[in-house]
């Protein structure tokens, strides 16, 4: 099979592989995630990685986005999934007549963005979405839900954060108040950035864009009200007063009452009027998760309320809120500032050596171990007994048990400790009770 | 949002997407796949899907196969990966120098075939894979522990297989020492072939070949040497005598005496010298799973030693074994053959309906459930009471509770069994008893 020139074995720039130490680490992460999602009734959805052209364009009216891998095979034009979302409109568009509503589901998967390279901004990464989707109405217990789930999610992940909450139309309905509501797009869009460019460019940006010195002041201390939803109800309420305004307002505070009958920690979650989330589809409730020790952190996810899930592909009305934990991301930030849980260098709990011709009679005793739940592996291969002493020490296996003649014959093993270097004479039984402390 | 023509929501041709209920078991067949492979000391991996084309195509030298699915993005061509091995391949070749050998690593994903889409064949499908590595040699302890992990897998599944095991070697041996040898790779073509085209069809292709009357019958009652080691040891020795047929045997045997090692229960694996697998990387021992119950079926998954795995890549030479379980088209088989466990119509096991403007109480009542580890339900769209509790019954959920005035002045709650019609007033900790039996 040797070749005379060899191929250099690099993978695609921008996709992300982790060592098997930290996937193990990750896949740990998933896990938790998955049975939070699920012990939350939702059911799990496995869409395909690659979609016709013609759903996933539906959003730009069929315009070719240059960020996404298409590509035609035969007379069919497809696309690889950019998001869970779309894919989930096309699943609960055709089967609307068989699901049953409020439909929950649970999807984490890989998605793709064909853009450059560059550093921390991956073309293949995992979105773990939570999606809840009523049939023409659905009820604000489903909004409340979704906060719920980033702090049952990150509890579980073991990891303190604060998700701030908002409702887009407070803005909406205090831009109309005001007298503004031609320009309230780029309102939106300019106060979005605040975090980004500070209040006095901001500022200047409302006064370039026409606003009044005095209506700019409001949006900007609009924006910036926090705090538990006691805090700043007074606030709010004297902010503006239209149908609109009210309308948000009340169902704000329908979300705090389900969160709080959810036995949500109020310490960790806010409203935050400053939360507006770009996506023009969020028709309601926004909320977006921050890392309580790391505020300066970007959103680890965000999510929020959208009145109509599959205009495109059905005249059925399906309104929907959901959530979603961008964990590629996630774990790359957390990996580079040191937050992720232990790393072992093994999965290896016991390290099983035959000295001399007694592989098979370790291979035995390997399958005891592992039968009882212990990760015991036999150094099979050819190495020198040192090299496989320094193996289980520079692999920081914990336990070693070496197997010669006398072990054998006795039945009796001779179990290392390595980390106190501790020497224990003990049958496999004994072995066993002492590798499940 | 609304379009004035609306887009038909459909998948592509050929590719796969269960209903939520359907994968909820598929998704508990991963997991108890997973769990094995960890248990074995495996460790995850899991590299992108899409690979540059250079790499995919190493083994063809380079010629695009047509079915797979592949593109370019600016200079770079790129391809979705076919199966697990090439990108192993190039991971271990990448990073020898990193890993600790053996490296024992599983991967379950999904890999893709841009075939015509046809009945039973899926152009995005699950492989479960686990290959351990070695770094120039590698014990036949390894061979046995890819049959013992068929075993365990299909345990932990609850199914019984037989894994029928062969060395490679054995029919190349038989061949030299026939003088066919020129024609051996032909002969194994055919040969591989006898349960597909019966016996006299066999032996007519060999005669068609050249080869004599005699040794035709010859290959063709080698081929259908079947049986416990011992049952064919004997019928074995007297085939054929020579290096390569006398080396694999011995192999045989090796694999034999760690698989008794290993306890695996003789039931579950045969010897089978018409185990052949098509490809030609297979070097040494191969091995495919059967379900017991129902012989007929396609092979549910196959392996086997390879002499180097990364040829292509790198100049160490990385001697490995390998299995792989085709789980989506095992579920899509077992599925047609109603083999598949029990399918739930919704994973809810309590369904609460407020009786009234209570939804806060049940949402609070349904959050001390979940928290206790019982997938709890607030039935809170706007239906009637009588379409909420037909709804229960529809969905098969197991345990309902209507919360009304007197529930929630008295703290006493009815829980009623839908299997039984049973109905009890308890108080919310009665009712989790209750529910947890």
């Amino acid at each position: 099979m040797n070749q005379t020139k060899l191929i250099a074995p690099r993978k695609l720039a921008g996709f992300w592989e982790l060592p098997p130490e930290k996937q193990i680490i990750f896949e740990q992460m998933q896990e938790k995630i998955k049975k939070v999602f699920e012990q939350n009734c939702f059911v799990p959805l496995d869409t395909p990685v690659l979609e016709l052209a013609e759903i996933l364009l539906a959003k730009s009216g069929g315009e070719m986005d240059k960020e996404l891998f298409a590509f035609s095979k035969g007379p069919t034009s497809m696309c690889m999934r950019y998001d869970l979302t779309v894919p989930l409109a096309r699943f609960v568009a055709s089967n609307a007549n068989t699901l049953e509503f409020p439909f929950k589901r649970y999807q984490i998967g890989k998605n793709y963005r064909g853009e450059r390279p560059q550093k921390g901004r991956f073309r293949e990464f995992y979105q773990c979405d939570a999606d809840i989707i009523g049939s023409e109405t659905l009820s604000l217990v489903a909004d409340a839900e979704c906060v719920k789930l980033y702090l049952d999610c990150f509890s579980e992940l073991g990891y303190e954060v604060m998700v701030k909450i908002s409702n887009r139309n407070l803005l909406f309905g205090l831009i109309e108040s005001l007298n503004d509501q031609e320009k309230a797009n780029d309102i939106i869009i300019l106060l979005d950035k605040l975090d980004k460019i500070g209040k006095d460019a901001l500022k200047q940006s409302l006064i370039d864009l026409g606003i009044s010195d005095e209506n700019s002041d409001k949006y900007i201390s609009a924006v910036a009200v926090s705090g538990t939803f006691n805090e700043i109800k007074e606030k709010l309420s004297l902010l503006a007063n239209n149908e609109t305004y009210t309308k948000a307002l009340n169902e704000l505070e329908e979300v705090e009452n389900y969160l709080t009958a959810f036995g949500c920690n109020k310490d960790n979650y806010e409203y935050n009027i400053g939360i507006i989330r770009g996506h023009n589809y969020y028709t309601g409730t926004v909320f977006e998760v921050f890392l309580k020790d790391h505020p300066e952190f970007p959103a680890l996810g965000g999510g929020g309320r959208y009145e109509n899930l599959a205009g495109y592909f059905t005249e059925r009305k399906l309104p929907g809120v959901g959530m979603s934990i961008g964990l590629s991301r996630l774990f790359d930030l957390f990996d580079q500032h040191g937050l992720l849980p232990e790393i072992k260098k093994s999965n290896i709990e016991l390290f099983i050596i035959p000295l001399g011709d007694y592989t098979s009679h370790c291979v035995s005793l390997c399958s005891y171990f592992r039968e009882n739940g212990i990760k015991a592996e036999v150094a099979y291969d050819n190495k020198s007994f040192k090299s496989k002493m320094k193996e289980a020490d520079r692999r920081q296996i914990p336990f070693v048990m070496v197997v010669g003649e006398n072990e054998v014959n006795s039945g009796v093993y001779a179990l290392k400790n390595m980390t106190t270097g501790e020497q224990n004479t003990l049958t496999k039984e004994e072995c066993l009770n002492e590798l499940k402390q």
